[in-house]
C-alpha cells in the first residue's frame, strides 16, 4: 500500500500516517455512482489502520467518523500525536487492536485525504468545489465499503460511528446486510429532526453569506474564515450540553488582557472557549467539504431503504447491534437511540440500548472516557 | 399627554397608539445615571396603556417585554391590530383591564420609540450608535420606575414580565423593594448561563461580522440586515422547542418553487420557516439596539445585589411572588426558575412556583394560551 504522498500531491492537513487507496468503480467502470444523481470519475479513499487481519480475514472493525474529523482516530508508531477517539482504539482497549484489525476512513466528501469538493477532478484537472455532486450517507457508506474491499475485506466483523458516523454505519448495514456481523451506532439517528436540521442549516447559510465564499469557488488559501469560524462555534453549542459549562465555566470572565477591544468582544469564558476552538478547527478544515457534510446529514432517512422507519431497520441482520445515547444531547436526542433500538428489536433482531447520563451532551462519546469504555469493552469481548 | 408625534420626529417602527414620556433624570438633574457608568442627557419612553388608574392610584400594573416586542402588548380603540401578549390583557383576560391600569413599556435601550442606540443624543445632534452607554436590565427597570412616576404611579400593585422582561420585574422588585406589591417573573432568571451567553454572544459577533454594520456606525436606512437575519434565526431556534418542531414540521419539505436555486438553499419547511420569520423581525429591529439588549441580559445577576443569588433575592418583599417556568426551555431552564422560587421561598416570603409542561420552549408564554392563561388568572384574580 502506498503512502498518501506517493498517491498525489499531499494538503498538509493529511495526517502522516494517512494512506490512500483508489477506489474500483461501479458496473466495471472506474466511476463511482452517486445515490442522488452523477458520478464521481475516480474515488481515493484515505484511510488508517490498526492490528492485523486475520488469516480467515473475518476481524475487521471499520470506524466511520463524525462530521470533522480525520481517519486518525488513534496514534500509532508511525504517528504518535493522539487521535480523535485515542482512548477507545489500541492494544488492550475497548476495540483491542490485540485481536481486531481496525480500520477508520476518512469520509467521503472530507477534505482529510478522501476525495471530495476540494479534490481535483480527473475529468476537468479543476477541483470540484460545488460541482461536487449531491452527497449521502449512503455514498459515505459506499465509499467506506469498497475501500474495505480493496484492502482484501468482503465481510466485516463489525461497523463501528457515532454521530455522522453512526448514520454512515447505519447505511453500511441497511445498503451490505449480508456483510457486516456487529453494528455500533452511537448518538447517532435514523434521520435527522427539524431542530438538527435548523442547526446546520443556519451554519451553511453563515458560510455561504461569507463574501470570501464567493459561491464555493474560493482558492484554497483563501478559505472563507470567517463564517467557518461562526458556523463552528454554532456547532460547538449543538455538540456539548448546559450543564457541563454550568459547571466548567458558569459566569467566570477572561482576564482583562484577553478581552477584545471592541463594545462586544469576548468577555466570558465561555465566549473564548468557542472562540479558541472554533478557529483551531476553521484552519483545518475545507468549507465546501462542510457544506456537504452538512446537507448529508440532513437527508438521511432511513425511511428510504423500505418505506418506514422500521421497515428499513427490519432489514438491518447484524448477529447483534448495540445502540449507546446519551440523555444530555441536544442534537441526536436519546429519543432517537431509542428509535433505532425498538426498530431493530421490533424485527426480531438482538439489540443492545445504553442510555448514558454523561453531562457533556452530543459529543459525550469522544471525551467521557468513564461511561463510554465499560459499555463498549464489553460489547466486543463477547464477540467470539 | 403626548402622542408619539407631538415630541419628536416618530420612526415608522413605532406602533400608533405608542405614547411618549419623557422621564425626570437623577439628583436634581435631567441626566439618567446609568448604572454600568455613563449617563444619558435626556430619556424618553415609549409606553401604552390600557384601563383606568385608580382614585387611590393603587391598581397599577407594569409590563416588561423581552428582547424584541414593542409596547404594543395589546390592542385598543387607536390601535385595533393585536398585541404580543393580545390573549394576556384586556377586559376579562388574566390581567384585567377592567380593574388593572396596566402599562406596557419598551425597554431603554430598544427602538420602538424609547431612548436607545438609534435615537439621537441632545448633547451632540447626532445618533448614539455604540456611543451609547453600557446598558443593563437595572437600567431597563429603572427607566420603567422613573416612567411610572411620569404617569402618577408611585406604588405599583405589580410588576409582570418573561424571559428579558422577567429580569427587568426582577431588577425592578430588587432596586424599588418597598415600592410594588405584587411581582410575575416568567421563563427568566437571576442570572444567564453559559449556553445562553454563547448562544447570543454568537448572534452578536453575525451582526458585528456583516460588513453593513460598519462598526455600530451604519445609516438607519442601511442596516446589517444579513447578520441581523442570521443573528435572529439562531435566537428563534435558542426560543423554541424540538418537540414542537418535530409535531409541526417533522421531515416536510417545501414546495419545489419556494426552493432557492442555490445548492444549498432552502428545502425543509423548518428552513423556510426560520427564513420567513427572520426577515419579517429585521425589517422591524435596530441592529445596535440588538447588541445592547442582547449584552445587558448576560451581565444581569441577582448576586450583584447582596453577594450572592440568596442574598439578592431576599431583598425582594413583594405580598406574593408567581414564577412560571416551562419545561422545554432550553435558554431559561426550568431549573433557573426553580431557583428564582427557592431563594425567595427561604427568605421566607410568599412565592408559587408553576412548571409548565408546554412543549413549545423559551417562547411558550407568548402562545400557549392554554396553560398561562389559568395560571395568571388565578393569580390576579387574588389580589384583593
Amino acid at each position: 500500500m502506498n503512502t498518501a504522498k506517493d498517491i498525489h500531491s499531499v494538503p498538509s492537513w493529511i495526517p502522516p500516517a494517512t494512506r490512500l487507496v483508489e477506489l474500483h468503480g461501479d458496473y466495471g467502470t472506474t466511476d463511482f455512482i452517486m445515490r442522488r444523481g452523477g458520478s464521481l470519475p475516480k474515488v481515493v479513499v484515505a484511510y488508517e489502520s490498526w492490528g492485523r487481519l486475520s488469516q480467515m480475514h473475518d476481524n475487521a472493525v471499520l470506524v466511520f467518523t463524525g462530521l470533522s474529523p480525520s481517519a486518525h482516530a488513534c496514534s500509532s508508531h508511525e504517528d504518535p500525536s493522539p487521535g480523535w477517539w485515542e482512548y477507545m482504539i489500541g492494544p488492550g482497549k475497548p476495540i483491542d487492536t490485540d485481536r481486531f484489525y481496525v480500520v477508520c476512513v476518512n469520509s467521503l466528501g472530507s477534505c482529510f485525504g478522501t476525495t471530495g469538493p476540494s479534490s481535483i477532478n480527473s475529468k476537468t484537472g479543476k477541483r470540484y468545489c460545488v460541482d461536487f455532486p449531491d452527497l449521502t450517507i449512503e455514498d459515505i457508506a459506499k465509499a467506506g465499503h469498497h475501500a474495505m474491499q480493496e484492502l482484501g475485506v468482503d465481510h466485516l466483523c463489525a461497523v463501528v460511528g457515532a454521530s455522522m458516523g453512526g448514520m454512515s454505519s447505519l447505511a453500511y448495514a441497511l445498503q451490505y446486510p449480508d456483510e457486516v456481523d456487529y453494528l455500533v451506532t452511537i448518538s447517532s439517528a435514523c434521520r435527522s429532526l427539524p431542530l438538527a436540521v435548523a442547526m446546520r442549516s443556519i451554519q451553511r447559510e453563515i458560510v455561504r453569506c461569507d463574501p470570501d465564499w464567493k459561491d464555493g469557488l474560493y482558492e484554497p488559501s483563501e478559505e472563507p474564515k470567517n463564517g467557518m469560524t461562526l458556523a463552528r462555534k454554532i456547532g460547538l453549542i449543538s455538540y456539548r450540553a448546559g450543564e457541563e459549562w454550568n459547571q466548567r465555566f458558569n459566569r467566570a470572565r477572561v482576564s482583562p488582557k484577553f478581552k477584545g477591544r471592541s463594545k462586544f468582544g469576548i468577555e466570558f469564558e465561555v465566549e473564548s472557549y468557542l472562540d479558541y476552538n472554533a478557529h483551531k478547527f476553521v484552519d483545518a478544515f475545507d468549507a465546501n467539504s462542510y457544506l456537504y457534510l452538512s446537507r448529508a446529514m440532513d437527508w438521511f432517512d432511513v425511511a428510504e431503504h423500505g418505506g418506514s422507519v422500521n421497515a428499513g431497520l427490519a432489514k438491518i441482520h447484524s448477529r447483534k447491534t448495540l445502540v449507546i445515547g446519551v440523555e444530555t444531547d441536544i442534537l441526536f436526542p436519546v429519543t432517537q437511540q431509542e428509535e433505532i433500538f425498538n426498530g431493530i428489536g421490533k424485527a426480531g433482531r438482538n439489540v443492545e440500548f445504553i442510555r448514558l447520563p454523561s453531562i457533556k451532551g452530543h459529543d459525550s462519546f469522544l471525551i467521557d472516557e468513564e461511561n463510554f469504555a465499560p459499555a463498549m469493552s464489553k460489547f466486543f469481548s463477547e464477540i467470539s
